[in-house]
């Protein structure tokens, strides 16, 4: 599939997708017709009374592509928490507590991107990576500097990618190192401002494939005037939002103690909460925490494999869900070890079952079970890691719908070097799916597209 | 490294491996000698006495083999549990329940392999991937066929692994069903004596690479008259042994409710505990189980992935370990959905933390935590995929010693297809294992040798 792009074109293709939460469409021999936007005008069906005359159109206009027989069409993944600056040391110093972890390692590398040379040579490698493996929308968190995190920008518009690129906030010098934090809240305010202006009126970004975010790293590193100007600053720019919120036993506890709320409620008297607002972890959330992020349609950026490095807990999942809240996936790059959205998936589950399940076997399983029907399925976490990602971000990507950018990626089961290895068993369209979303590594990543655009 | 044999060569190499658990040896430009019969004569490290006399030598002699720059060695992986014939259900089906699962899906799937033409084509493409993922030595459940199993051994000789294969007992009317187990105990003890002296008298296997392993699938599936004639046998045989126990809540209770005693106790009682017996899973231990397995020096097929599907309780690892109970890693083909001990590796460290902090965020941290102190890192977990896995078979594998078979992968970070990126960022060499270890994949892996033999 090298070299194909599909804007303007009409592509007869297999595969799946999960608009609804818990179902899987499954997608046979459909045409979706995309239009020289990216955007998806139509997606017609064998049967549908449109099908076999728009076949043929295509055929006799040229326009029709044709995925390979045995190729798969995912939506491209959605990547809800991504320290983008944090890539050179993705599966390092995992060992260490989170003390350890922010001022021995994380904060002097991120402080490295007042290197422009530096951010360039790791950010060109990161969105290069990404796209590689599917993730075909990012949430990035970059570093405190708005070079490095124009760069950061720069690179998503020419490398391809649908990204949204947050400055980092960080001026509570309590907290913060001093050699790496912004001057003063003033500083963290301008500083998101210039990336906002630049994003926006990026001569390449015309049509908003690339957006900024307002980014305070999280209530414990931002002095109340950040937090404040940055909540304003969300109004007046209509970005995006996101931080951190009740991550750990210690986030949660210290925002209450600072604040005399929870984090959510904190988050939402500064203007930091509504549609597009999304918040890493949220493990801590209350009962009215949710409640409060459903009515403000803001969502929870899921990282179930850093949570069990940094967290010292389960994300509440489907209690979340239930109660209305947004959710997608986060790799949280570096905060675990994992880079792709496929390794996310597969955790999530995961985690929802011991969850459910509990730990501890001296316990009997009454006692050890932590949440009753905690559990999701592959079903659920595809539908998070692609329409649920993109329902977080309010954006319309995940779907094969009209009005949905043709964001994608071909699957080659069959591919040597690949993990995938499919045989004469009894099976049907679920869990020929779910074989793929458990199975699947880089190599069978055959082809990946945003804004119908071939970019890997 | 395409084909590139290290027999009676001197390889020149960098790597890692951890002899001693919760100990990496970083291993600098290191020579490694290695007999005609694949086994290491001698390691010998810069500043040694002989290191400039065996390197020059090695050189003149025309034995210097010299892996790559950049490239790293490390022992070959041990993979304890692999249900052989579920491959083809990997990463499928793992939304149901157990009895679900085995009835509707697995067994089923496993009486397929009646026909020798399907168990060639399987096996063959089971034992390749695995190889090419580094499993140098895997610990294979079979079928109850026992020209499947045959089939089974003779393809890990032809291929190169090293392996231990045995085909499964199971008897129990009550509990297996009428299309797929021995028709009495005599039958499965005769087939297991047919499988044993297939192997043992195999001409390809003069050097024992490949070994039949004693294999009551669990004492749920195995009449007294079964369990006590293999016992009998394994004394007989010498042979080791490889079985579930105390898998589930249910697997526990369904023996001390049938036997009066726990599993381990049963088994022991057997004759089927002893030096080189593995029991998969063993989540529900006793303490004086774990003091049973210690005396006996048998060991536990560690499976953490699968453990989050259908056991519903994390094995306590580090309690076992401390109790001096041998453990080794497993895959467990396809009661998870990874065929990678590398995998197992990070899940391993996973879930040993979420055991430590517990899941639950609505219960306070020390209500929360399951099991101080239960966390390994990753030093641990490569330990037990490498020379934990060799002492739980009690075979020299599994460290670059003199007497241990040189079974062991080529590391290449630099392969552009795989996931391995190294900066400029401080790092020692602990953090260059820890990276490679969680952010490897096959691609990542440019040679596989098993005693010597390139495999892969
Ligand atoms: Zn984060
Ligand atoms: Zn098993």
């Amino acid at each position: 599939m090298q070299g194909l792009g599909l804007r303007g074109r009409t592509l007869l293709a297999s595969g799946f997708h999960a608009p609804e939460r818990g179902d899987i469409d499954a997608l046979h021999e459909v045409l979706i017709a995309i239009g020289e936007d990216g955007v998806i005008r139509t997606v017609t069906r064998p049967g549908e009374e449109d099908y076999e005359r728009a076949l043929a159109t295509a055929r006799e206009t040229g326009v029709l592509s044709t995925l390979p027989d045995g190729m798969l069409l995912l939506p491209g993944f959605v990547d809800l928490h991504v320290h983008a600056p944090q890539y050179p040391q993705l599966g390092r110093a995992l060992d260490v507590p989170l003390e350890v972890w922010l001022h021995k390692y994380t904060f002097p590398l991120e402080a490295r991107y007042a290197d422009a040379a530096f951010a360039r040579r790791v950010y060109r490698r990161l969105v290069a990576d990404l796209l590689a493996t599917g993730t075909t929308t990012a949430l990035y968190f970059a570093t405190v500097h708005v070079e490095a995190t124009r760069i950061l920008a720069d690179i998503c518009l020419e490398e391809g990618q649908r990204a949204l690129v947050g400055k980092v906030a960080m001026d509570d010098p309590q907290s913060c190192p001093d050699y790496y934090r912004d001057a003063s809240p003033e500083a963290a305010i301008a500083g998101t401002w210039e990336v906002i202006d630049h994003i926006r009126s990026h001569p390449a970004n015309r049509d908003g494939r690339v957006r900024p975010v307002v980014t305070p790293r999280f209530i414990p590193s931002c002095t109340n005037a950040t937090l404040q100007g940055l909540g304003e600053l969300a109004r007046d720019c209509g970005c995006h939002v996101q931080t951190h919120c009740s991550e750990s036993d210690w986030a949660h506890g210290y925002v209450l103690a600072r604040h005399g709320m929870t984090d959510a409620a904190s988050l939402d008297r500064f203007g930091l909460l509504g549609a597009g607002s999304v918040l890493a972890h949220s493990n801590f959330l209350t009962a009215d925490d949710m409640d409060l992020l459903a009515a403000r349609q803001a969502a929870v950026a899921h990282c179930p494999v850093s949570n069990a490095y940094f967290a010292g807990a389960v994300f509440p999942l489907r209690a979340a869900l239930e109660k209305g809240v947004r959710v997608g996936l986060g790799t949280d790059i570096s905060g675990g070890p994992i880079s792709s959205i496929l390794d996310a998936m597969r955790a999530a589950v995961m985690v929802s079952r011991m969850l459910e399940s509990g730990v501890d076997p001296a316990l009997p399983p009454r006692q050890r079970s932590a949440m009753v029907d905690a559990r999701i399925d592959f079903r659920e976490a595809f539908h998070l890691a692609t329409a649920g990602g993109g329902d977080a971000l309010n954006l319309p990507v995940g779907r094969f719908a009209p009005g949905c950018h043709f964001d994608a990626l071909a699957i080659d089961p069959a591919a040597e070097d690949g993990t995938i290895r499919l045989w004469d068993v009894e099976a049907n369209d679920e869990m020929l799916l779910e074989t793929i979303l458990y199975t699947a590594s880089k190599p069978n990543i055959a082809g990946v597209w945003v804004g119908g655009a071939h970019v890997a």
